[in-house]
């Protein structure tokens, strides 16, 4: 099965995570691939001491922008991407999230097509994709998809809390 | 701050666990009350090998049904705010999360202005609820407010699997 967390809101990481906690509690291998972060959010860290629970982090410090994308973008999203079919292939996980991917997608740094390909068949693997600005054509490929919708965001302007928002 | 997860999507209880995993990273201290359920999701068994994410179930076995509430649901509802405001008065935590609260106060196990008047104020914790049906007097209290919204749901019909959906 396919899942999709998209939306503006907050939440889409962390509810793929908390998947993973519930798919690792019921005796189930996950594997985390994060794309544009660095690896440097708090939940990294508790992630790397639950057994079963593994993470692979193809990003790079900083942000990165769409109308600004380095070789750098490119060459680290193909090679998470390659990781990513390789361990489908050696279905060795029951569960693998896809950190970001969305935007990683409308971004062009990957080609939609070449990871629809990929997954639409797949059937041992339950596939989790996160990120804003999900594609249409990643939707029908999909058979969950849920949109995370800021209803209320902070009134106070406030800076981002280690711990609670990275 | 005050956090809530509504809607009628997936991914509200997983995106609060996920965040309690970020705050346990960056070194806090999570406690998670869940209510109406009986804690025999697999989620649970991870979050009890956590270092610093503490967890306290008040649900019992079974489906809670709004027409048909019993004394057991209103004592468990009742000793779990009570648990949750001792932990507050305590200041042990930095983040406490309170699972399916929304449903209780929906389900008018607790008074919601109880809850609203003992959490309106507090500075140090960050307070997460969660569960559909939020009330709106919950929602002009909160700082933050997420909706999980279904925009496709599994189009087979699937039990719900261990370890993915509860």
């Amino acid at each position: 099965m396919i899942q999709i967390y998209t939306g503006n809101g907050k939440g889409k990481t962390t509810a793929a995570l908390g998947l993973g906690l519930r798919a690792v509690g019921a005796g189930k291998k996950v594997l985390l691939i994060q794309f544009l972060k660095d690896g440097q959010s708090s939940e990294i860290k508790t992630i790397k001491k639950i057994p079963n629970f593994d993470v692979k982090v193809f990003g790079k410090k900083g942000f990165v922008s769409k109308n600004n994308l380095k070789k750098t973008d490119y060459d680290l999203a193909q090679r998470g991407f390659s990781f990513f079919k390789k361990a489908l292939e050696d279905k060795k996980y029951d569960l693998i999230i896809l950190d970001e991917i969305n935007v990683v997608l409308d971004f062009k740094l990957l080609k939609t097509n070449d990871l629809i390909n990929l997954i639409k068949e797949e059937e041992k693997t339950e596939i989790v994709l996160t990120g804003r600005s999900v594609l249409k054509k990643l939707i029908k490929t999909a058979d969950l998809v849920t949109e995370m919708k800021e209803i209320k965001h902070y009134f106070k302007k406030i800076k981002a809390r280690k711990g609670i928002e990275y």
